[in-house]
Parts: C-alpha cells; structure tokens; sequence
C-alpha cells in the first residue's frame, strides 16, 4: 500500500491530469485510457486509484470545486478583520469567473460537466449541485447582514426589510450566482466582454446587495 | 431543382432532426449519417443541402434563434399597444426560460453549441454571439425607455440618469442577459428552481429594470 501523502499526490496528478483533458476536448474524452496518457502513467494506475469512471469523474469534479474553495478562503483572508458584506460578496464572485488561464481551465470544467449532465449518464446534474447552493446560500448570509446594517430601525420598515430579507436575500443570492455564472460563460467565448468585466462585477454588486430600494424609501 | 417552399420544408425537417439529436447526445453526436437516420431521409439529400458540417451545424444554431425570435414577436404582440419596458423585457426573459420541452429543448441545444465552441473546431465562440449580443442591445432599449420616464425632469437627476442611463443600462442589461442566461442552465439540471421561476424572473426585473436607488434618493 502506498503511504497517505503518496496516494494523495497520485490522486491529485490524476484528477489534474483529468481537469487538463476536460478542458481540451470535453467530459467525453476524459477516459481512463486517455488520462493515463496525459498524467504519464499506467491504466491500471488510474483504475486502482479511482475504480469506476463515475467515482473518477466526480473526483474531477471536486478537485475543480475544491480548488475553488482554497482560493475563496485564501482571498477572504486577505479582506482584514469583519469585512463588509459586498466585499465577501465581491471575493466569493471573483472565484467564479475565468480571469486567468487556472479559472478559465476550471470554468471550462465545470460547464463540461454540466453539459454532460444533459445527456449522458457517467453524472447528472445533482452530483453537480452542491457547490452552487452552497454558494447562494453564503451569499444569502451576506446578503441579510448587509441589509440588517441598512434597514432603519426606528419605523417599523426593519421588520419588513427582515421579512423580505429572509426571502429577498435568498431570491437575490441565487440571481447573484446566476448572473456571475452566465458571465464566466459569456467571458468564455466573448473576449471584448473581459474588457467590462470588472465594471460588470461592480454593478452587479452595486445593484443586488443593497436591500430593494423601495425599503429605504418608505 | 426543388420549388423553393420544398426547400424550405426539407431544410427545416433537416434541422429539427439535428435538433432533437444534440439536445438529446450533444453535439458531437450531430453528424450527416445520424441527422438522416433521424429525419427519415438519405445522408446525400442532408449533404445536398448543406454541403458542409459547419454550414450544416450553424444553420442548425440560426433555426433555434430563429423560432426564439418568432416566439418574442409573438408574445410582444399579445402585451397591446406601447408596453411598459418592464413587460417588454420580461416577454423577452420569458422566452429564454425553458419553462417547457420545446424551450428545454432549445435550451440544451444552444449550450451544445457553447460548449463545443469551448473546444471543438467546427463552431467557434463568436458563431453563436450574435444573438445574445441583440438581446443585451434590445434590453438595453428597453431600460433606457423605463429611466427616461422614472428620471425627474425638474432638479438636474435627469442628466445624470441619462448618463447613467446610456452605460449604466448597458451593463444592466448585459447583467440581465447574464442572470436570465445562467438562470436557464440551472433550470435544466435543478428541479427544485423550476418552483421558484416566476419569483426570481420578477425579482430580477423588479431590481435591474428600474435605474439605481441613488438617482431615485437624490
């Protein structure tokens, strides 16, 4: 048996490798034969490592995922003592979208496996889901401490605001994680789009975390 | 030669056929042999009218925008006369939503020809731009409309709405598209967002159609 690290280490050079392949030619040309080939070692390596397809490509799909995480965590760490909502908000989106050639490989990834989950079996759109509901659901928090800090509090309107911040925040979460997810796509395939993209991550930002404006009206 | 309504007729079974084949295996699964198995017709008749796989797969792209567009004027039509913006661009919204099969259908389809722009040769990136770069422009249309009329005339905020207005309804619009765009893919894979449609597709509009709280609050 190899020791822990090891087989760690050997783990990662395969799911790299697999991430490598994805990206190039799509989820379908990801096959144990083909990601042997890219990381340098045996079939029967990658099949001891990883057994079934379905097992390999999920480990693909969370070593994108977790990478993703690393790097939300390390920039969140960079933010100071209690940043401000927006700015956890800003960190958390700026993982999501493809501004260096890492990201972009990870985006490419990413939508491989959602594409494949319309069509093909080896995964389906559950196994792929995870990530995204945890991602509005911390951006939903966000969201409720942002508005907490901007309802007022002597009018009755904190009450509304938390009513329609309990639901508001999470409808406004999830067109947050859209929104960021249909630009990564779009800054795929569109390059004068990355011109914008900070100006777009902005007003997204600008337009979707302060509470409704009708709240600070009333 | 065949009368040209014949051609018409025929070049339409054509790419309903290679509809449903890559909404149901991709693009890759789109070839002349399994489009004619498809339509019930010869390889040869698909190769006499489209000559070429990439003629063949973008006119394939043009017939889903195609009936997408029809569907928008169709609706457009059923709101009377002088629409408020808001309506106008949900009846856009709406129609990107596969909110059932044929829009499902679409749906898969147009991200098939996403990500094979991602990676394959026979599409690229900027083949399939043109409508989501129409839709931005129409949407952007319609915002500027809604600013111009909710901007007040008598203290100076119009000016600066309207300077707003002609970048910031830009980039507001780009940010629908992208939500709306985003919004589509989740709903092919996540059933559980198929309850929340109609609620995000409002709270979308109630928040990025009007112009941003601070011209209203100045």
């Amino acid at each position: 048996m190899p020791r822990l690290a090891d087989h760690d280490q050997r783990r990662t050079q395969i799911t790299d490798a697999a991430r490598r392949v994805v990206a190039r030619a799509g989820l379908e040309a990801a096959t144990f034969q083909s990601v042997a080939a890219e990381a340098g070692i045996s079939v029967r390596l990658v099949q001891y490592y990883f057994g079934t397809k379905r097992t390999f490509l999920l480990a693909t799909h969370q070593a994108v995922v977790a990478d993703a995480g690393t790097r939300f965590t390390r920039r969140l760490g960079t933010l100071g003592e209690d940043p401000v909502p927006r700015e956890v908000v800003r960190a958390l989106l700026v993982e999501l979208l493809p501004t260096d050639d890492a990201r972009r490989q990870d985006t490419v990834v990413l939508n491989a496996f959602h594409t494949a989950a319309l069509t093909a079996s080896d995964v389906d759109g559950e196994d792929t889901l995870g990530a995204p509901r945890y991602l509005v659901a911390a951006i939903a928090d966000q969201l409720r401490r942002a508005r907490a800090g901007a309802a007022p509090s002597d009018d009755g309107a904190e009450h509304r605001a938390g009513q329609d911040g309990d639901r508001g925040a999470d409808l406004d979460a999830e067109l947050i994680v859209a929104a960021a997810s249909g630009l990564a796509q779009t800054l795929l395939v569109d390059e004068s789009a990355g011109e914008r993209v900070e100006q777009l991550l902005d007003r997204l930002l600008d337009r979707l975390v302060a509470p409704p404006a009708s709240y600070k009206l009333e």
